[in-house]
Formats: structure tokens, C-alpha cells, sequence
């Protein structure tokens, strides 16, 4: 294990995180809020300080390797996450060490989930620097320094491997420092187009900034109690539905169409189910939902936004779904597992892993009826081999353990079977609302100390697609050295 | 395929299943239960005259292969389950087709999820029947007929593995026939000795017989209508706690203590586990509700009770666990889905499953930190195949995904998330009770028709572990001809 890259690693990102803090430092002196600016400045002195001295003294072998990207993934969010939350401390906006934490690690691991029952109290500043979370932590932080700093591409590979989402990662261009800047480029330039929209169809400047940030960033803090129902305006819900599933789509995807290469981004598998699934989960509820409004396209508009916010595991919400029947609810929380593709901003188990684990069932029953014959999953028309095989079978059974496990945990707290259930699934997707006490117009507030713990935990694991946090507890990933 | 092979065994089992109902039409006449009488003498009429027609003409290729032996099983449940169903609706026991139905697949699947509200209205003959219903279906009625058919053994080995419960069959003896008959003999021994405990301890003898059934194939249909609750007795309590997991063992061991094998008993990992996760979830359990119960030794007994019942996948109630606190209930959700060991009587995911999962997952994060090294999964000592890891991927995949479907269609009905969730796991895992309305007081009378059929699926899927009756529908396996 390369310690001392991994401390320098880790000190060039927290100064990059101080930096930032400039943004709403600055807004902060302009609307003329005194304890919040303080709180950033103070942020921002700290966070530079620290990693300054963490990257002092550059180490002479920068050589790291898939261990070692783990385990800087994994502690950057923690660090990022604990370093983020000093401004909702140090200013007053937020009570608790705990809630403080909570609130940054939804923000960066762009769930969405809150802890506030009041959001329209806090200032401004602070509110831009919580949906501003979501906008850094959707792409990964990692991706951009990647972008912006110098590094071997041997090494790099392995930082992107670990922190960019789904079960298959592939360069766009040969380069990695190219690829995360291309990454970065389509994400500033769809984030610049959202937000173009929304100011020219009509609100505010800030709302339409920090709206196409927690878009972007599939993440789903609103700046208003009501989420977007406040705006109460049919555009902006028909936009940013559309932007909620294309923030969803693999960025390769996007890359493809820049080049022009058509042929292959209408091959892309993963693509096609996500249509199917989102156009198909929107038709049936609102075939369940429509006598509930007063026309046929409120109810389509309603669920189609509402399917996008929880596919694409954004969290906004127009339309409190608690009160649709239950096989809307169902479907939802259906759709909370699954996620959006892989390659996006987008958190759940992705569609990509979904296809492939059809693949892997339909396989096992071929075998059975022919055992002889030899069986090989395709994506794409590509031979997916056995090591990606093997990590998408691992990846659902630690999901799956994790989630019953935390499940337990949760209720601890003793509230009902529902919501422990669906607040411990929501987390894990980084989506934000779940079912009973943690439905859209309600809050994650009322949870004890140990369990937000727990769903901090489920989130950051649900961003990171679990592997980079576990290996932190496994004791040879901190042997000095090995094979 | 060969299908007329399928009929001939088809109509082997059904004339046997017409044999059987001599039993209760037996108690009938001795208690002058005349609608009852008539219903089992029809029903035995049709079993028999359609169980020999279908048998009538011997095939000449007796060949059977994987496929067949699927279908063969899948088949021979639903047939059973139709024509078992004859007597509740003949009799006018069981108002409605569909409530009979499902009563009969909840016996034989032994589940013990039940559509009557009042037990102890029915005949006794009915009760008996019902009962013995968990009994031919525990051990399964095709090792049964292997154990008293004559067959050979290359073919039967086919219907075995199809039909018996768990990730790895092994034959104890080489013959499958003796196999089949050893297995019935120790069963037969153990549910003796249950009764004799029971009845030798101050229940009435009829009452003995049929709990002894229920428990011996961990079904959990009781015969008053507050389960074993209603005896009052902290001996009986015990007695069943300990046969329910005594059930819920793999067979396999008690033929390695019957030869004094007790090295490779001992070394048998999934008992260890079944057997710590019964201590701590017992344990766990008592901490949790000890100060509900007037002393520990009750709480103790009230927890050891449910999760015996639970674990083993009986569904016995002494308690009624919806009033204990969260905690205790998510513990009891998840055992519900764990089950107990492979090779046993009991339903769910086995523990077996459960370890090679586990290992999977860690095989997983060894491959992470060390991508080159060679990671072999072992079970007792054993190398686990790949073609058995792939069996328990596929399998859980398919669980995932039928669980979810199920809650889907279930959901329809517009009862709430925590009761149509657990109906469908309850039933997948053979349980019988789940939360919410289908709680240990509750029953599944008020389901709709097509919601009891689903779970009436998600039974015989449970019960046959998936593939059999997912290959019903797959088309290749029709084809005349293959390979």
C-alpha cells in the first residue's frame, strides 16, 4: 500500500474542495450573509491549510494500483463529507454534528435526502453550497481532478475504475485525462442548457442555478418546501423531467453522438431497457393514477416526472405519491432499486447490471436444459466475460446483505416495517423519498444518531457501488506489501 | 422430451395420491362425517380411474433426462394440488374454487398460509387431510414413490434432483431407491417420535397425529384457531420448538449419525450456521422483548418458539410477533427469507445457499485486492463447482426478480406495502405467516382471486426451488426432439 500517495492524493483534493468553497463565499458577501460567509471563509482556510500540508511532500513512487484507488475513493468521500459539512456547522444552519454530516453526504453522494423540515429558512448561500454537493458529486470529484491535474494514465485508470459508476468502465479516448475532460465538458455543457431553459422559461436566476445542479447531479435537494410543485408550472416540469432521464443516460452515450457515431449508440442495450422501463413504468401509472386528476396529461405529467425523479434517482418531486395506490408505490420502489445507466450521474444497482443478470438467469436455464451446450452472455453484441460476471453476482449479493443488514439496524429506532425498509433502500440508491414517514413531503429529521449513521453509510456505499468502502474494513488491503 | 414417459409417472403418483385419500375417508366414516365420506370416496374414484388410464399403456423408452425430470415435477405438484383440493370443495368445507386451491397448495407446498378464518369449524377428516397434505408434500411425494416404485436408478436420479430442496443432492447410499426409502424411514421415525412425545404429554391422540404432520414437514397448518397457542402448555412448546428445527436440518446428517459418521456430521458447516443464526436470532429476540413477558423463561420460550417456526419455515404461532417491536419483526422478515438447511423439510433460500453466497461476496473483495491470485470457494472442506456457484447465481436472480414481480401483481389488490411484500415472501420461502394483514392472527381469505393464484404460484415455486416451474414455460423444453 502506497501511503504517502494516497495522503498526497487525498491533500490535493481537499484543497481543491477549499477552493470551492470560494463560490458560495462569494455569494454569501453579496446577499449579505455575515455567519455564513464567515463559515465558508473559515472552510475554505482550513480545507486549503490542511491539504496543502497533506501534499507537501510529493512522494517518489506514485505508482498505485486497484487497491490503492479503493481506498483513496473511499476516503475522499468520507473526507470530503466530513470537511462539506463544516459550513452548515460553523454557520448555524443546520443543528447537530450529526444532521450536518447527514445532509453533506446526501449531498455528495447525490441522494437527495434531508434532515431539514424547513428548507426555505435557510440563506442562500448555504442552500447553493447544498445543491452544489450534488452537481461536484455527480460526476466524482476524483474524475475532475483527473481532469484538471497532471497524472501517469497508468495510474489514473485505476482512481476512475473505482469512483465512475456501473459495471463496466471504458475509456472514451485512449487518454484518461482526456476522457475526464470530455466527461466533464458534455456534464458543464447539458447542465449549461438546463439552466438556459429554465431562467428563459421564466424563473429566477439562483432557482434556475442550483435546480440544474441538483438535476445534473441526479441528486434532488430543492430550494423549496414543495420541491418543484412550487413553481407550479407545467414547462418547467415537462424540462426538467427530460433533463432528470438524460442525466441518467451513459455520458458515452453522449460522446458517441459528438462523433457521430449513430450506429453504435442505437446498438447500446442498456439504452433501449431504459426506454422501455421508463416509458413503461410512466404508462402504467398513469393508467393506475388518472382518475386521481382532472386530465389525462396532468396524470401522464405526473408520472412521468415523478418516474424520472426515482429512475434517474434525482428525488424531486411535483406530487406527493404516498397518496397514489399501491401499485404506483410498488412500481416506485421497484424503480428506487433499479436506478438509471451506468456511466451516469445516476445511483440503484444501474440497468446495465439489471440486463446482465437477466442474462445470467436466463442462462442458468438454458443450461439445465441443455447442459452440455456452451452458454455466453452478449451486451451490446460483445462477449461479457466471466470477471464481470462474477462482479455483478457479487456486487447484488453484498447489496443485498447490506440492505437486510441495514434494514435490521434501522429499526432499532422502532418505526414501522416500511419505512426502516424504504429508507434504508432509498439511501442505497442515492434517489432521496421513500414510502411511510420518508415519503417526498416528508423528511429523514426524526431518525436517531445511530441511524442516520447507518443510512450515511448506506449512501456513501450506494455512490461508491459498495466495493471501495468495504475494502476499507478488510485488514490485507493494509499490508504494506504483497504478492 | 418423452412425453409419454411423463404421463405414465404422472399417473403413477396420481393413483397413489387416491390411495391416500382411504386415510381420511377412514376417519370419516369413524367419526360420521357424512359429506366429508363422500367427498374423499369420490375423490379417491377419480384419482384412481384417471391415475390408471393415464398408466395404462407402459412406455417402451423409459429414458427420462434433467428436462423431463423437471417437468415431471412441476406437473406432478399441480395435478396433486388440483385433484388434492377435490375434497375441500366436495365436501363444502372450503366455499370457492380458488380458496380451495390455494389451501391445498399452501399443504402440500407446506407453507401453511390458510384462507379460513375459522379452523375449527371444519370436519375433522378435513382437518386430518389438510394436515397430511404438509406431510406427503415435506419429504415429496416423488422420492415417496421412489422409495416404493420399482425404477431404475439412472432415470430416477433425474426426479430426485429436481424435487429435492437445496444448491447439492447426494445420494446417502448408491441406489436412489434406497436413498428414497432411507430418507422416508427417518422421517417416518422422527414424526413418530414427535407424536409419541406430544401425546405421552396429555395431547389428545388425533391432535398428536396431526401436529406431528405439520410440524414433520414444516407446514404449520394447526388445527385451532390459535395455532399451538391454543394448548396453553410450555411442554408442547418446547417439544415442537425442538422437532421444528430438528426439520429443519439436512436429512443427510441423521443417516451419517444412524453409521456413526459423526466426523463428517460434525464437520458439516451449514449446520453450524443454521445453528448460530437460530442462538443469536433467539437471543436477540428475548433482549428485545424480555420485558413484555412476565418472566425471561417466557420470553425466552416465546422467542425461541417464533423463530423455530420462522426459520424452519413451519409458521407455528405461540406469539403473536406483530406486537413485539420493529427489530424482532425485521429479524423475523429476514429469517422468513432465509429459511433453513438444504436436504431438510423446510423452505427459503437455505442456509447452504446462504454460505456459498457468502463466500461468493468474498471471493469478490479477495479478487479485488489481489486479481491474480487463484480463489477457490470451499464447502466442508470441498472445492464448490462452478456449476453449482452459477445454480445459486441463477437462483437468486430469479428469486429477485419473481419476489419483486410477485409484489408488483400482488400490489394490485391495494392492500399496504408491508402486506403485500411479506405475502409474497412468506409464500415464496413456504412460511405461511408474514406482517402487516397477514400477521400470525391473520389469514389470506381476503386476497382476490388473482392475487391467491400469484401466491399460489410463488408456493409450488418456493416449494420445487424455482426451475421447474419456471421451465413449464420455456419453449425449447416442448420440443420433441434436442442435442
Amino acid at each position: 500500500m502506497n501511503f504517502r500517495m494516497i495522503v498526497y492524493i487525498l491533500g490535493n483534493m481537499l484543497r481543491l474542495e477549499g477552493l470551492l468553497m470560494a463560490v458560495p463565499a462569494a455569494l454569501a458577501f453579496y446577499y449579505g450573509e455575515g455567519p455564513a460567509l464567515k463559515a465558508f471563509l473559515a472552510t475554505l482556510a482550513v480545507c486549503v491549510l490542511t491539504g496543502t500540508a497533506m501534499e507537501s511532500r510529493e512522494p517518489e513512487n506514485k505508482r498505485i494500483y486497484g487497491r490503492e484507488g479503493f481506498v483513496v475513493v473511499a476516503l475522499s468521500w468520507i473526507m470530503m463529507s466530513v470537511f462539506g459539512a463544516l459550513p452548515f456547522y460553523l454557520s448555524g444552519a443546520i443543528e447537530g454534528v450529526m444532521n450536518c454530516f447527514f445532509e453533506t453526504v446526501s449531498g455528495f453522494t447525490t441522494t437527495g435526502a434531508t434532515i431539514l423540515s424547513d428548507i426555505e429558512a435557510l440563506p442562500l448561500s448555504i442552500l447553493f453550497w447544498r445543491s452544489f454537493t450534488h452537481w461536484v458529486g455527480g460526476m466524482g470529484i476524483l474524475v475532475f481532478m483527473l481532469a484538471v491535474l497532471p497524472m501517469g494514465d497508468d495510474r489514473s485508470m485505476y482512481l476512475m475504475r473505482a469512483e465512475a459508476p456501473g459495471p463496466v468502465v471504458s475509456k472514451l479516448v485512449p487518454k484518461v485525462k482526456s476522457t475526464a475532460k470530455l466527461l466533464y465538458t458534455i456534464y458543464i455543457v447539458l447542465t449549461l442548457v438546463e439552466m438556459t431553459l429554465l431562467f428563459f422559461g421564466g424563473m429566477p436566476l439562483f432557482d434556475s442555478v442550483v435546480n440544474a445542479f441538483s438535476t445534473a447531479g441526479t441528486g434532488g435537494f430543492a430550494i423549496k418546501n414543495a420541491s418543484i410543485a412550487a413553481y407550479d408550472s407545467v414547462y418547467f416540469e415537462y424540462v426538467i423531467t427530460v433533463f432528470m432521464l438524460l442525466f441518467g443516460v451513459n455520458f458515452n452515450l453522449y460522446y458517441l453522438l459528438l462523433i457521430r457515431d449513430f450506429k453504435n449508440a442505437l446498438r447500446n442495450e442498456e439504452l433501449r431497457y431504459y426506454a422501455a422501463i421508463v416509458i413503461g413504468s410512466i404508462l402504467l401509472i398513469t393508467a393506475n393514477i388518472y382518475r386521481f386528476y382532472p386530465t389525462l396529461e396532468s396524470a401522464f405529467r405526473h408520472a412521468a416526472f415523478q418516474v424520472a425523479a426515482i429512475t434517474s434517482t434525482t428525488g424531486f418531486a411535483t406530487a406527493n405519491f404516498e397518496l397514489w395506490p399501491e401499485f404506483s408505490r410498488t412500481l416506485i420502489f421497484c424503480l428506487t432499486i433499479l436506478g438509471a445507466c451506468g456511466g451516469s450521474t445516476a445511483g440503484g444497482l444501474k440497468v446495465s447490471r439489471f440486463i446482465i443478470l437477466l442474462k445470467m438467469a436466463a442462462r442458468e436455464v438454458r443450461h439445465i436444459i441443455h447442459p452440455r451446450s456452451v452458454n455466453l452472455i452478449k451486451l451490446d453484441g460483445y462477449k461479457v466475460e466471466e470477471d464481470v460476471t462474477h462482479g455483478v453476482t457479487g456486487y447484488i449479493i453484498v447489496y443485498i446483505l447490506l440492505l437486510l443488514g441495514s434494514f435490521i439496524l434501522v429499526s432499532l429506532d422502532n418505526f414501522d416495517f416500511t419505512t426502516s425498509l424504504t429508507s434504508v433502500v432509498t439511501c442505497l440508491s442515492n434517489v432521496g423519498p421513500g414510502l411511510g414517514m420518508v415519503g417526498p413531503e416528508d423528511n429523514f429529521g426524526f431518525f436517531s444518531g445511530f441511524s442516520k449513521f447507518v443510512l450515511c453509510m448506506d449512501m456513501l456505499l450506494g455512490r461508491l457501488e459498495i466495493f471501495p468502502i468495504i475494502l476499507l474494513f478488510a485488514p490485507p488491503v493494509w499490508r504494506k506489501s504483497y504478492m
